[in-house]
């Protein structure tokens, strides 16, 4: 499927582009955010909540699901889109990057991995977050009951054509912001090496599944960009990546640098996809910068602390000053929360414990970010985009 | 509203009748189930959910409302239907049985009760749950901060007018059903002349609500029977209740003794509900006995805990047979659950700590016993209730 991407536009100037990507589960116009349901289910969520807010696409993950309840169960019961009543398109991912921060290490020679904890969805239950790297794979001890597993890049392929979902992720090692250039520089041409095998293993098993590969290299733009080379050259071949993940531990600034010197290299009829990113600047500094896809668990996560998205940035519900407020969360949002609830209401429910709180707020958030990433498409393709950049930023502030 | 109920048909032989009772927000087909939302929600479940499932009605609790958010925020946001994006008939208790069993007592007198878990939504947070009562009314503490309060007749009609649900009901004492038979007495006596109390208040506040007195009187024949006499006479003469609650704590044998005493003396042309009672054999023999509404809490507490109901009785779906189970919770059954998800996918949910376990779980449940009135109904219309109870009763069994 070499071309089952299309640009619609380009956005002068800058790395930004509007496109269409087809799956077998239909259509995915982009720029556009992806819904995280780490364990086959948006976390709070319906999948008709999530049709509503506008979500295209659902990610799940690959370490998450291979422990419970199994990849072949997902297999038996339809793959993960018929497992979880969503009929359109789904991903997956490698399951490295879970590996290193929720599985413990066993054995010698565990390599120290920060858990990075606005990226994961739970924290580890172990003292540390360690996993053992080889030239073979990641070894793990399991979150949940201490079990011993192996990810090598072949049996993550295969967990990932088990759960069938119609974008999968080539394995790869997602190293701490804080590891040496040396450890980098090792890290990356390893992750290289499980690119290749990945590709293999995938071509080797066959069918309509699309494969990411998986650009790293940290804040290193030497790495960064040789990174981006060697995977644009793996994919210029027949049967290469159907395209790219953007893989690393991002701060705000290094969206315009670190994934602007990739997406300059990466071949561009294939779509990007900028891992584990969320909040609204860095959505759209990095359409910008010339990614299509995103994803994270913030919004259903924010949401579950009262904590709301509006233009203004986000607001913690539980604040005094919403007790008896009964406006909508955010005045001219088109979501289902703000349609039918108060502010006064999803305060109380909070207050009250009523898991009713976090599923009103998800839908609300998950509607925000969806909903910035379908405005900012139609700015591209209306040669609006700095505007709206602006005027969005102008007013947003990080959160209270 | 004198004739706000009309009775389509009695069924020969029985106390039981198919009927409609009419409320400001539309019409309730009875027999039916009524949804428990303690504090303006249905726990687990929104209101489209609700709708899915067939339920006509939902009842908050009036202790919990006035505590958290208070009965006045609820009135200003335009009352409790609007506050919960609810539009059909909704229902208030009197905050007598919380403040029993959920308050704790402060000063001296405090009577001791027996709380009963399968009929609360929560515990108590105190150790010993006791109240005061009084002549005037029931002071207690707030499970919530330990916060002093005084329920009155008055008071508990007051606050159920500014939550403004469509049926209200009279202030009561539920007493424990260890009391002596002479504290059974002596309470009984003072519920009556709280029922007066409540229905003047009632007259004095005005407005579309219909208001129910209450039922009493334990287990003791003489006292039921009093308690109808007295309610039945307080409502023949003009502007009297709208219908009757019985109340009180009932095992399965009480259905057919208590209820049916009370029933066979009560006005027919009013609609009975029966308060906290939801296992499918008591709403069977409800029926039969004259019951025209039922609640409880069961349906969506038994579904956060994973029991899930079948024509064969409560399974628990954390019992590892269903674990790769691809079958829906029934076959058969025409709930949004059933029809999209399999007793893997809602195991793999409970297993995983999933929040959208308890929801689809509660959406069964809730269409179940709802599906269960529905048909009962039915059977009355068609003539064929002996047959549809005795099908119901061979194959039920209860849970696992």
């Amino acid at each position: 499927m070499e071309n089952y991407f299309t640009i619609e536009k380009k956005l002068e100037g800058t790395l930004a582009r509007a496109g269409v990507v087809g799956t077998s589960h239909g259509l995915i116009k982009t720029p556009t955010f992806v819904s995280v349901g780490t364990q086959a289910t948006v976390k709070s969520l319906t999948t008709d909540m999530l049709k509503s807010a506008g979500s295209q696409v659902v990610l799940a993950n690959t370490y998450h699901l291979y422990l419970e309840p199994g990849d072949e169960l997902v297999r038996d019961a339809g793959g993960l889109g018929k497992f979880m009543n969503w009929d359109g398109p789904t991903m997956t991912d490698s399951g490295g990057f879970q590996a290193f921060s929720l599985g413990a290490a066993f054995g010698k020679g565990g390599v120290s991995k920060v858990a990075r904890g606005d990226m994961v969805e739970e924290e580890s239950t172990f003292e540390a977050p360690l996993a053992t790297v080889t030239e073979d794979g990641v070894s793990f001890k399991s979150h949940r009951d201490g079990s011993e597993h192996l990810f090598t890049p072949e049996r993550s392929i295969e967990i990932q054509h088990n759960i069938g979902a119609d974008i999968i992720v080539a394995f790869d090692e997602c190293t701490s912001p804080h590891a040496s250039d040396a450890y980098q520089k090792e890290a990356l041409e390893r992750t290289h090496r499980w690119a290749r095998r990945s590709l293999e293993k995938h071509q080797a098993l066959g069918g309509p599944q699309q494969l990411l590969g998986v650009v790293q290299g940290g804040r290193v733009r030497e790495l960064r960009e040789e990174s981006a080379r060697f995977l644009a050259e793996l994919s210029t071949s027949s049967g290469g990546f159907d395209g790219f993940g953007i893989g690393g531990s991002f701060n705000k600034d290094d969206i315009g640098t670190a994934v602007g010197w990739v997406n300059a290299l990466l071949p561009e009829h294939k779509p990007r996809h900028l891992l584990g990113i969320g909040e609204p600047e860095d959505i759209i500094n990095g359409v910008e910068n010339g990614c299509d896809m995103f994803d994270c668990v913030t919004p259903t996560r924010h949401g579950r602390t009262g904590s709301l998205h509006t233009r203004e940035g986000r607001i913690n519900i539980l604040n005094s000053r919403y007790r008896k407020d009964l406006a909508p969360v955010e005045e001219g949002c088109d979501c289902c929360t703000c349609a039918h609830y108060s502010r006064a209401y999803i305060a109380h429910l909070f207050r009250a414990g009523e898991m009713l709180a976090g599923t009103l707020s998800s839908i609300h958030n998950m509607r925000f970010v969806v909903r910035l990433t379908e405005e900012l498409r139609q700015a591209i393709l209306n040669d609006t985009f700095a505007d709206y950049k602006n005027t969005f930023l102008a007013r947003y502030k990080r959160a209270e």
